[in-house]
């Protein structure tokens, strides 16, 4: 059985990086499934989602890792296409990619202690983004 | 009930970068499956799948971001074992993992406007490469 | 139908790299499914699972790739918190992810010949680790 929800959510501006752990387990909690897996999927080309420690330090560490291996200044082809000045923003998020994947375990997502699962948006400004979330049990 | 089918394609080249969507939706649509998950595995150690928006501009600027960070010309200790100068494909390999998961919704694979899924042959020469494409519902 | 299984493992301090290959085909063989798909999630925000060629000099090549990505000696805001210096051990951690799929084919992992799975240890010393191991058909 695979239920399928969708997660909506405003981000607010380039890099923010939104906890969505206590959403997504609001969700799996709702289907009743006692053990299966969570399946993650942004729906755009300029965000990602990803695992971490939700703690202010490194959210900003994350931040610089993004401009330190992915720099916004740099010369992007996707410009020529656009001109929307996130050529950048494209980049990373395939490199991050849109999906994750989080087993179920006791009816509950079967996280680390310190594992929060966030939404990054690589956008250069706030958008309205679409997350689908899938419980296959 | 899982299905589960074979896409063969032969790249050209290195960083050849290939538009897969159509060829993995018409496996999802032949599937008939209305709703379920879509996972997609390349088969190789030098190659990759993810998603981005496929346009020429943002194709060359995938290829310059990968040169960036993992440069084919730097020294490899891979290379002591094989001396097939692929050191650098396999290190891109490992870092952009082979997997990626993508929701099917309405009979379809729900991608956003922009996201197109890529087949991205990382190795140094024209290769044959299988990807399995199973669909979940 | 989901088999849920976990393997414990012990690292043996930073950036050491294990082949699990072996222990994730043994528990796919143990449930007797023939045709499906492997789900592998590390239980924690300071190590990764992906796929590679398991030798040593790619294994050292790799660990050369994830300090120059993400160097040890950069200032990293999340000592502030902790001060337990694995600032870029939770960095390199997200951008890995703790994920991966393998399709099942035959009653084994659909690997490629030149395909191991991986665990990488990020954090800076030996730590007892959960992964979860899923099995869906």
């Amino acid at each position: 059985m695979i239920i399928t929800k969708e997660l909506k959510l405003i981000s607010e501006g380039e890099l923010n990086i939104i906890n969505i752990t206590d959403k997504i387990d609001d969700i799996v909690r709702e289907t009743n499934i006692r053990n299966g897996a969570c399946l993650i999927f942004t729906r755009s080309s300029t965000s990602a989602v990803t695992v971490m420690e939700f703690e202010p330090g490194l959210v900003n560490d994350i931040k610089l890792a993004l401009e330190r291996l992915f720099p916004k200044n740099l010369q992007y082809e996707h410009e020529k296409k656009w001109h929307d000045g996130n050529g950048h923003s494209h980049i990373r998020a395939t490199f991050m990619k849109p999906d994750l994947y989080i087993p179920v375990m006791n009816g509950s997502l079967a996280l680390g202690t310190w594992q929060q699962i966030v939404f990054i948006e690589l956008d250069i400004r706030s958008r309205e983004r679409s997350i689908v979330v899938q419980v296959i049990s």
